[in-house]
């Protein structure tokens, strides 16, 4: 139809994934973010960035702050790799709640360990287990 | 005066550490509970608790995060020993700005290693660094 506009709204995802509380995860989380950029536009790409260390980025803390709550709150759907404890992640996660986002947790078992109450038993939060990013491939297709 | 109603109200605290985030401070937690028990009513006396592991607690995740944010709510200041990355103590500090209340933040510092800018950057969190309980001991009778 002549005239007609397309209003084609590209989903914005904000992952989440430890940063001063540990970088040994970071090759998983550029994997993780590979695969969710088939679904939408992420926010939050630095996160798998190699060179990001536990030391964090060069911009101030209250601006950090900002900007990933600002994030937040533009996103679709809240993300978060959650095998590797993080006061970061907990407040990105309770943010995104607050705000009524869809959250989704990621998380790798591992016997000994168990994930946090105050994720797996808060409400508006759907925890995934997987062990291989194959099983992630099929929930992401499923889910986002 | 004879029929004077005197209205003392003992406050209210929360205190937040590592539960499933890791125990390797528990009998830190235990010394910084004593010391905060002389300006109130200590809410998670558990967390001091070193037969607590970081299996978590007997009651199921929901029942864990109504309680925990319910006395979030029901109190008047939360401190929260950061030196450990963890998911419960974030999602706790998010909320408690949320509910304004009073947030204090106390932390180790090591080298190498940096508090979380969603924490030092978040608005209304009081972070104050030490090394030692006497530090403690000095900034409690200051700010509580």
């Amino acid at each position: 139809m002549e005239g007609e506009i397309y209003n084609i709204s590209v989903m914005k995802i904000y992952f989440a994934g430890s940063i001063t509380g540990g970088r040994d995860d970071s090759e998983l989380y550029l994997e993780i973010i590979k695969l969710l950029k088939n679904y939408g536009n992420v926010l939050t790409e630095h996160v798998g960035n190699d060179k990001l260390t536990q030391m964090g980025e060069k911009i101030s803390d209250k601006e950090i702050y900002e900007r990933d709550i600002a994030w937040v709150k533009e996103s679709d759907v809240l993300i978060a790799e959650v095998t590797h404890p993080s006061f970061g992640v907990g407040i990105e996660i309770s943010r995104a709640t607050e705000f009524k986002k869809k959250v989704i947790c990621i998380y790798r078992d591992k016997e000994g360990k168990r994930l946090s109450a105050m994720i797996s038993g808060c409400p508006g939060v759907l925890v995934f287990k997987y062990q291989k990013i194959e099983e992630l491939i099929e929930f992401f297709s499923k889910n986002l």
